[in-house]
């Protein structure tokens, strides 16, 4: 028989009152805890690292239990893949962090040392570490190192108030906004089973676990490293899990009601606080500050769903399918019955969660109507019935359909469960080895991630690195405007604007405009004794002109005042006809009023980035080119060059691929060369004359090569200036001399360097310019 | 007989060495000193103005010996014109700083008190002031208020080195420059006698002058108040003047030579100090600081010409003209034979000084050829032979020989000199009367120039008010980009580069991008509870397009993210068609990505000028209009509005002439009048719809009309956007109302608002916006 769960009538409501859109409203927010471990696999007994700041303070990254736990936490966001890619992103900027380290995928721990030297998580707040202590005793070290995600979910509150006054109820609005929150709480108590069965992801653990779980259990392999129990596809949800040790009463009819039951456990001792009330679900306040106090006096903010498994099948942990699964199971759990959920009611759903984590969805289900049936039964009927309610809300749309249907799959066979997956795979291997392996190639992932910040892909590289420098510190940030890359910084009180990456305010509107203008760059250069290409400035082509017998045969550059990417710049290197001449001035003289002609300076050209007092990376651009090695043809060489993931098509990795295109050919021709040679070995064939980036140019780092005295010559540059972060174009003749009086030449001091080159260069380390920009700006180290 | 005064050889040498053109260049500077008067003529016996910052350290504005006597000092240019409009402009300055008092324009002293009454400057000092005293003591102090010109100058340093290595001459290159300003000196000392005729202008002086002197001269007034001695054109350079009581011998054969007798005079307490040789020409060493040392160590740097008077003819005391003849004469005097000048040559010029101040041009001319000659027909010779010089220097130019002719003409005709002029017009009135009504003049016409800065009035009128605040004050500048209006202030060695008056140090990057991005400024207003107008952001037409039921029949404006003098902007002030909803989308995306929709805010518009905690000046703007007078038609009362002379056209004053073309005329039909009809007495008749100052509005001066409560607003607009000199644009309900949540809305803030404006209102008073800049950017006040 089809229970009808669903309440038709309020249905109906949210239908006719048009607000079927807004009830897929909501806000995300995830947590999620992951042991550290070392290469082998074995639990990390080193400090937290300190480039992740204050435990207390960092909103982002912080231990849990453990000092070897981490725990990663996103901020709120209106969509789902928001929060799913600012959880990958953080798990990114963790793993590339942590040296020699891997973040252990699984809820389960991995290979544990004996309880006493698991390391407790050293908090600055005394309190706070004898709370952690008492744990410690009361669960035991072992079982505290059970890892898992929280899901953070609220409706959109312009949802929740269309709806209240729509239904006109007879409450005030903070009273019918928590009545839904119970009412889904309630809800998720019930049939939290099988979420569990959808998500749960720990069947498998490690002989160094708890020693009586242990030896409860099965094990699969001969060196008995890997155990089990049998259909339970959920240790961390088990009572070998992470619970509390009894069944716990607190009545989710009020906020009242469950505060009192909650400081009635406290003050019997049951509980040493409020906090260590593990519910399945719990009802969260705004301000986490006194859970009590806020939750009586502002009422229920969201829910945080505490049941859901870290899934080893999937980097962060959890698929972007459970994440939208679980929503609609929210809104789902709001549209059913209410009905009654007293301490009869929450007996019998414990007994279900304990049938489904001892015997699967095959297990009893208790309560209700019908004692005979099963889970997998009531869980089929339960996705009709969600399917139902899509029909309804959604009818045009699909995707959450099929996403029902797959689920309602895996309800029917209990093999394409995850947990089940995951222990088929780990029964090919270990426990421990099949968890590093997965931790292994999630680090490769993340690294491959490195320059750019999942979910902020659309902003200038150069942000990307500074938002992931700054979200690992602990520093966080709002996006004033995406189009603009302008961000607001703040750590505590301090707020700091900031466009582009380094255009902050260390830098002073002044400085900015002397750079910008280089008849001014040059004066202010000058003045103080740094040398810059002779030259002269024209404001009308007729002068420029008189004075062609000056120049000619002179090797110059002829350049509006104002740069904007290069354009109408010409540079002579050797002889030039007057006629030649007038159009270079032509074409620079329709950029600005303002045209320079100055000596075209030998050597070669370093990009010098300079923030504070510092040289922080020096970079040499060569243009495309490929390296022979005697078999493939230029051609190929060009093709597996292109292999690189940092070089990619349209400016979203720091390099760019290399075009095989006209310019190309045409300047391999004049070499005598075709994309079908065979350079030999070790043979470099440059493929452009141009070195820019954006043509396939290749990014070396030179800042170990090039001697202070080059350094000491940008920073005195960007002094000249008052810059704080600029980007310092350097003539050098030979990088194997000290600088000298007549050796080098500045070109340019440009005013918004890109840090993202030095951070990740074609050949070089990663100099690590977006940390720098954080420490000036927010005056660290 | 005709005397042959010219070196036809070293002549040739410079024809043919292509150096005629050359020889012209030069570096000029000015001083000169005035004393300032009450409104009758009396001496003013305040202060020096503390406007004028330190009289030791501001470089332009000193005081000489007297309180009362203001000395102007230029910089050194390398054109008469540029040295002149500096000179202007310092007189400008110092004449709109003095309340109620003038600069006496002519070299002898105003109505004296009597000698101890009349004040020695005082200067921080002692030894300074201890030397003041001894002169005061020694001259008197009515002597030592005498004042004049002193003219500077130098070869153009270029000219002298390739005129050097083309003459070959058997010395280094410091010997044959100090050779050169030697001969030059020598020359200019023997024919003074024709400067001081041709530049003379001090012929009368009042009876409170020295009683010895009043008692010698002649009068003509019946109350015996204006004196003169007949024939004299100098008094200043007069044995009644300021000059040394006896004939010093001083040679100037050589620097050595130079200085040795100096030391003399000075050892034999003939002098108190070398700088008490009052010669007619000095040789000047390049740094002031100690002259003996300078000069021979580093040789001579320039002349200075100091028998100069000031010409109560010209505001500024000397004409273009005598400022290009003196040139002239100094060329002349480095072509000319170089004649032993010994002791006895030293008396004759002397005797010849002597001569022209008691006979005038018709005076004997002693020592040379002819004992019989006057000085008039040596005066003819000399000029003759300066035309010859220029007609082998400049065959094609007949500007300076047309010069020549015209002081011929003086030469020839006593009467046509500047002292007789002065002394016939004179003779209309009073010395006092007459002099006066000049000071007065004069001061009516700084007061025209008071927005602009006289030789910079290519500069954007705000740059041209900072920098006549700055030099009132002593900040140096340079102009590093005139186009740009790139400016650098200095005092002492605190740099402050600036650009376009507002652009400073004093600003951050980041705050100037808040500002830029209209986006942002409404986050951050609305961050820190400031009225912004609501709206939203659009970055594609079709998205807007689909909101346009929830616009419609609401005022609101279109406009890109990024403003750029108003373009792209649409107002809908009533009901509008999707059709021209659309237009104005897709006007605005042409100039951002990102388009702004916004309420269209009631109320009247007014620019608050923020400057650091300040609001400094607040304006509305009315769009041109002209007020009836029952007698004149629209035609006429624009035609008289007009003639203000701040209303111009082509931007280069603080307001724009008003046009009666198309639109206004339109405008006009709109109300059912013509150019032609006569508005009632107090009638005002709009002439456009726009306010905007670029076609003919009026800005109106609110600042003491607008409440505090809308002040504070403007400054925490300025605050959190972090802004030292912006201009925040907000809209008011009604003035006379208090600020409250609802009644006002912030527009906009611009981070380089225009200061011009608040200075030189149509209506109101000078808010002195410059000098707060400088306030703020000095730390001063």
């Amino acid at each position: 028989m089809l229970m009808r769960l669903l309440n038709r009538k309020l249905l109906q409501d949210v239908i006719d009152n048009h607000l079927h859109h807004d009830i897929f409203g909501g806000n995300f927010g995830l947590e999620k805890e992951n042991n550290r471990v070392d290469l082998n696999g074995k639990l990390a007994l080193t400090p937290h690292p300190k480039a992740f700041g204050s435990k207390m303070e960092n909103p982002y990254i912080k231990t849990d239990f453990s000092e070897s736990q981490v725990e990663l936490i996103t901020p709120v966001f209106e969509t789902i893949e928001e929060a799913y890619h600012f959880m990958e992103a953080l798990h990114d900027i963790v793993s590339l962090e942590l040296n020699d380290e891997y973040l252990w995928p699984s809820s389960n721990p991995p290979v544990l040392p004996d309880e006493d030297e698991i390391p407790i998580a050293s908090i600055e707040d005394s309190s706070e570490n004898q709370y952690r202590r008492k744990l410690a005793e009361k669960y035991g070290r072992k079982r505290q190192l059970i890892s898992g995600i929280h899901y953070n979910f609220s409706f959109n509150e312009d949802f929740l108030h269309k709806l209240y006054n729509k239904l006109r109820v007879d409450k005030n609005y903070r009273e019918f906004k928590d009545g839904v929150y119970l009412k889904v709480a309630r809800n998720v108590m019930k049939y939290r089973w099988l979420l569990i069965y959808l998500t749960g992801a720990s069947p498998v653990f490690d002989k160094s676990y708890i020693e009586s779980c242990v030896r409860l259990s099965v094990h699969f392999d001969e060196d008995e490293e890997s155990h089990f129990f049998p259909n339970m596809i959920s240790l961390r949800n088990s009572v070998c899990g992470y619970r509390n040790e009894k069944l716990l009463h607190v009545s989710l009819k009020s906020v009242e009601d469950y505060i009192r039951d909650l400081q009635k456990l406290v003050s019997s001792n049951e509980l040493l606080s409020v906090r260590e009330y593990y519910s399945p679900v719990r009802i969260k306040p705004a301000s986490g500050n006194n859970l009590v106090e806020e939750l009586l006096h502002r009422g229920i903010a969201y829910l945080e769903l505490r049941m859901i498994d870290l899934n080893p099948l999937y980097k962060i942990g959890i698929s972007k399918e459970t994440l939208h699964f679980v929503h609609l199971f929210l809104i789902f759990m709001l549209l059913i019955e209410d009905q009654p959920f007293g301490e009869e009611e929450h007996k019998i759903a414990a007994l279900n969660h304990d049938s489904l984590i001892m015997n699967g969805i095959g297990g009893r289900l208790y309560g209700e109507y019908s004692h005979s049936e099963s889970l997998q039964k009531r869980a089929l009927d339960f996705i009709d019935e969600m399917k139902v309610m899509l029909n309804f809300l959604m009818p045009n749309e699909d995707s959450f359909i099929l996403l029902l249907e797959k689920k309602r799959n895996v309800v029917q066979n209990a093999q394409l469960n995850y947990a089940a997956i995951v222990k088929s795979e780990v029964q090919q291997s270990t426990y421990l080895s099949y968890h590093l392996e997965k931790a292994r190639q999630y680090r490769e992932e993340s690294k491959a991630n490195g320059y750019q910040f999942k979910g902020y892909e659309d902003l200038e590289l150069s942000t990307q690195l500074l938002l992931k420098a700054a979200v690992k510190r602990g520093v966080t940030f709002e996006i004033l405007d995406r189009q603009d890359n302008f961000i607001l910084l703040q750590k505590g009180e301090h707020k700091e604007y900031v466009k582009q990456a380094t255009k902050t305010s260390l830098d002073s509107y002044s400085t900015v405009l002397i750079m910008e203008n280089k008849i001014v760059t040059k004066k202010v250069l000058h003045q103080n004794g740094i040398r810059t290409p002779a030259g002269r400035v024209y404001h009308d082509v007729k002068i420029a002109l008189a004075d062609y017998p000056i120049h000619r045969g002179k090797p110059i550059v002829i350049k509006p005042k104002s740069t904007n990417f290069g354009l109408g710049i010409t540079i002579f290197a050797g002889d030039f006809s007057l006629e030649d001449y007038q159009k270079a001035f032509e074409m620079a003289f329709e950029h600005d009023q303002s045209v320079l002609l100055e000596e075209f300076v030998t050597g070669k050209e370093y990009r010098f980035l300079v923030m504070g007092d510092e040289v922080v990376g020096i970079l040499h651009r060569v243009p495309a080119n490929v390296v022979g090695d005697g078999n493939r043809t230029i051609e190929q060489l060009v093709f597996d060059k292109n292999k690189d993931p940092l070089r990619r098509k349209g400016y979203k990795t720091p390099l760019e691929r290399i075009e095989l295109g006209d310019v190309e050919r045409m300047f391999l021709k004049n070499q005598s060369k075709t994309i079908h040679d065979v350079p030999k070995a070790g043979e470099i064939v440059y493929l452009r004359e141009n070195s820019n980036i954006s043509t396939g140019g290749d990014s070396i780092d030179f800042t170990d090569e090039i001697s202070e005295s080059y350094k000491q010559i940008a920073i005195q540059s960007a002094k000249a200036a008052g810059a704080t972060f600029c980007g310092v174009d350097m003539m050098i003749d030979h990088i194997s001399e000290e600088a000298s009086a007549k050796n080098y030449c500045i070109i340019e001091i440009n005013f918004n360097p890109a840090i993202h080159i030095h951070c990740y260069p074609y050949r070089g380390i990663n100099r690590k310019a977006d940390e720098k920009i954080l420490d000036l700006l927010f005056h660290e180290k």
